[in-house]
């Protein structure tokens, strides 16, 4: 029978990508949307029509209002940054930063884990082509799993122990789009933008759609998704 | 001037004797308190009275919504234990078990702390007359700590070291209750039954409350708390 597996589905590029390698690698995917208060809501929809192509064992989409806490562009009434050089992007941690973000992610996948029988969390971070996020590093995902073996009842007592996967960690965008169009996936069906119109059209000028953008442009395909300026 | 510290305020026994302590270290409290869906909802309430008594420089009441994943009986609707001896008790891992509980409450008040520029967290979890609980136990806290200063921003730049604050993890319930009677904690406002009646008297018979009683009876104090028999 196949293992059960909590995936952190977000409804981007990446997430998505990684929702085909762990179908193909043989994992029953339960997958986790966290509705934290975002300005691109319209990700979780994104998540919504992935979870459905991929047929998903279950999908469930939690609401934290991490609005409560304040602190980032994505949930406070702060300009998200536009037009940067890739330098820029690749250089500090920006604005667009949720404090702590990968850490309460993994915590309620973990959770879940246990009540699914499973050890098993896929997490689409990336610390090559990414925006300088510390959660995104192999280092911290390493500690995480250290830490969250002596967290369960399943991992103390052996029965489940915890594997964090991170398939894209070491990958470039382009990397990912290409392995991901080998797998069949639709990324018109992805969003990335952190800025929104509201006909849903990607901005073309944050840095999520500049990377998405640069990655397409590396792995010499088109991007599907509709943009204000180009549509 | 004071630094802010995120306490993690259940309105129990031991995270108000915490409030008292982290007080009278000089920390401002930015106090946390997570409505997970939990079945002793009076709990929330005490916490309220409790961030009021020790005027509290913030008090965030969160709620998310943990019974999406189910797995506990303080989530789901399965019979809370009673009237367990003390070896049953301190044996196994009981079905009150939350998945992740501290993994996930503290992974929130790291989000909170960064926004608040504060390292330090404090959390009352109890290693000695506790529950057998994974996520209460030292080496949890100590990989916990070390994953959380590879996770943010400002424990990555070197700011904001992040510590993981335990006073409470190897006193006895009783040490617990004579520390916070000396810091003048009034523990008529805590709570720490699994299944109070609608008039919110403690059961008397659940784990939490033997091991309360248990407590007062070891300090030599009377316990204020209402309960159903014998009130």
């Amino acid at each position: 029978m196949a293992k059960n597996a909590i995936l952190l589905l977000s409804g981007g590029l990446d997430s998505t990508t990684l929702t085909a390698m762990a179908q193909a690698q043989g994992f029953n995917i339960c997958a986790l949307t966290i509705d934290y208060g975002q300005r691109h809501n319209i990700e979780i929809e994104a998540a919504r029509t992935v979870a459905r192509t991929f047929d998903v064992a279950r999908h469930v989409v939690l609401p934290i209002d991490l609005r409560a806490f304040g602190g980032s562009a994505l949930t406070d009434n702060i300009p998200v940054p536009k037009g940067r050089t890739n330098d820029e992007i690749e250089g500090a941690i920006p604005i667009t930063y949720v404090p702590a973000r990968n850490t309460i992610f993994l915590s309620l996948a973990l959770g879940w884990a246990e009540t699914m029988d499973s050890g098993d969390l896929f997490i689409g971070v990336n610390a090559r082509d990414y925006s300088g996020y510390p959660d995104c590093r192999g280092e911290f995902i390493q500690a995480y799993e250290t830490m969250a073996n002596l967290a369960t009842q399943g991992a103390v007592e052996g029965r489940l122990p915890v594997k964090i996967h991170t398939p894209l960690i070491d990958m470039t965008k382009g990397e990912i789009i290409r392995a991901g169009t080998a797998l069949g996936v639709d990324y018109g069906q992805t969003r990335s933008c952190y800025d929104p119109d509201d006909a849903g059209r990607a901005c073309g000028e944050c840095d999520s759609c500049q990377l998405r953008l640069k990655g397409f442009s590396e792995a010499g395909l088109a991007d599907p998704t509709p943009y204000q300026d180009r549509n």
